[in-house]
Parts: C-alpha cells; structure tokens; sequence
C-alpha cells in the first residue's frame, strides 16, 4: 500500500497516480476490450500525460498484465520452457506452470486472479487480452505453425485443469502429483502444440 | 413433467409445493454438499413428508439434476453414445454433446447453468454433485477402469472447452465445426476414458 509512504516526499501524487492509471487501465480494457484500448485514452481517463503511463508501466501489453495483478509475469516463468523449442514443450510448460501454481502462497493469488477472469468483466480480458497478450507471443516464440488455433486449444485444457484442480478442487486432482498431472496432459498439451489437426 | 397431472385432483398447492421443495433443495445441495444432503433434511425445510419429494422428483439423483434445472438430463442424452461400450466412446460423447450444446437455444440456457455451477455456491455441485451424480454413473456404464481418475479428466477437457468455445467465445474455437472440435478433442478424450496413464 502507498499509504506509508505518501506523506513522506514531494510528490504526494505519485503512488495514487500509479493507482489512478491501474484502475483507468482496468476499468478501459474490462469495456473496450485489449484491442480497442489505447495507452492514450487510458492516460486520458487518468488525467496523465501518455509518456508518464509508459514510464510507470512500459508497454500495453505490459499495462495489461499490471491491470491484471498477476504474481508473476508469465511472459517471463514461461521463458525457459519456450528456449527449448517446440519437441518437448508441453511437458516443460507443464512443469513451470505446476512450479508456480503448486506453491500455496501463489497459489491463492492466482486463484483469485482467475475468478476475476471468469467474471462477467473479466471475460473479456480473457479474450481480448490473456490470449494475444500472453498466449500468443508463446505459440510464436515456440515457432509453431498455425499458433492461432494451437494456442487456444493448449488453454482450453489449462482453463480446465486450473479450474477442476485448483479453484473447484475435484479429487483426485488436486492432490494429484506434479509428476503424475504432467504424465497425464503433457500427451495431450503436446498434440495440440505440434500434433496433426483438421 | 407432472405438471399434467397437478391440477386434475384436490390439490391446487401442488405446483407451489414443487418449487418450494426445489428452493429446499438447492440451498441444501449449495451449503452441505450432494453427499451429506439426505431427501429428509431437504423435506423437513419444505415443510413436506419425504415420500411426496420422491414422488415429485424421484430419487436423490434425479432430484439434484432438477434443482440445477439442467434443460436435458445429460444421463439420458448420453445413454447412447454409452451403450456401444469403451471403443469409439470419445467421438460418441463429443457428438452428443455438441448437438445439445451448438443449438443455439439449447447453449443459452446451458450456458446460465454452467455460470451459475461457475459461481461460489455452485462450485460446490459441481464438485460434490454433478461428478457423483452425472460422470460417475458415466464411466461405470462405460466398463472402464479407474473412472474415479478418468471421468474427472474428462470433465477436466470439458470444462475449459466450454468455458471458451461458448462461455467465453475464444476464436478460432467458438466458430469451429463440430466435425472439427471432435478431431480435436476425441483422441484427448479417449486417451482419458481408455489409454495409459500413471
């Protein structure tokens, strides 16, 4: 919280702009949707000057990310995994997205984060945003044909394994080993990343 | 439905009676959970004798699948796609499915459904009702081993498909032919019902 520090130096704004900017940018994206909003209209709303949304934030993509309040940057968890290239992906994936969703702490931000998503706003995130944001850049770093139909079937059996394993929590699921979840979807991720499809 | 057969005899509360009994229902179903929620208790709020819940609904089961006020019993429409045992059950399944979920006025209601199973109190049937009460049967009906890991990795498959091809409407999936949603999922799926797993 900005609370501590807000009374302390001279710029009193600064901390709430950073906030001000974060809520314009939710509030933009949840109903414009991440292809219509602009980093300008954003700054607009929060009474800022564009350069200021990019010095606090970098990109859009970025912002988006921020607005999203993920714990971690899954561009970046997900970076190693992609290195490797396209044999084997599915199972590496699987391995960095267990890593982080298997440990508590995370576990419940993430949860959280994730309803939010599957709100009535949030939805839209999802479409418009999660998948070109995040998604997307996957398939194309990993260099795969035909990302655009890949990538979305690797999420909906993410969407579902999160869903079922962690936030409703069926057994045996969610008490299934990291090692025997990966050895159940890696086969499957790993089709829907480089197998054959109509 | 025995609406038909309400009005004929001395009872004009009837109709009102069914639905206080589905409002019982449901709050039991939501806060204590498909297993520890017994026809008695779920009388005892109505205000009714637990043969006249048998008789309108008929077992617990049936009950359940009333209060989610399902618009096909998902036991029924699959009986088919079961009857020709293990092999091929997959691409049974999926066809039934998407013949029930693609009409379009069939997916509006099916649709609030899953959104409210979505929500904090129906997480809950889903986790301790409509596995029990709908895959469970499924998998026993089918002949396979392990049901208790396979339906719900199945269901897992399932529910992100639906979240995205029509909760969501993630493209390329939301306009996919159905021909080409069962070339994609129906080897996920027999893999789940009837391959290898750890």
């Amino acid at each position: 919280m900005s609370e501590a520090r807000a009374p302390r130096g001279r710029r009193p704004g600064a901390p709430d702009t950073k906030a001000v900017i974060l809520a314009a940018a939710r509030e933009r994206f949840a109903t414009s949707g991440f292809a219509r909003t602009s980093v300008r209209a954003i700054a607009a709303d929060a009474g800022v000057d564009p350069a200021l949304v990019h010095h606090y934030f970098g990109t859009k993509d970025d912002l988006f990310l921020a607005a999203l309040e993920l714990p971690v940057d899954p561009r970046k968890v997900l970076l190693p995994a992609i290195a490797g290239g396209p044999d084997g992906a599915a199972e590496r994936m699987l391995g960095v997205f267990l890593s982080v969703w298997d440990e508590p702490e995370m576990q419940v931000r993430l949860v959280a984060v994730f309803r939010g998503i599957l709100d009535a706003d949030g939805e839209r995130l999802l479409r418009e945003g999660f998948l070109p944001v995040v998604l997307g850049p996957v398939g194309e770093a990993l260099g795969i044909d035909r990302p655009e139909l890949r990538m979305p079937l690797v999420a909906s059996q993410m969407v579902g394994l999160i869903m079922l394993r962690y936030v409703v929590g069926v057994e045996p699921l969610a008490s299934l080993s990291a090692d025997d979840v990966v050895a159940i979807y890696a086969p499957t991720l790993q089709r829907y990343l480089t197998g054959d499809l109509p």
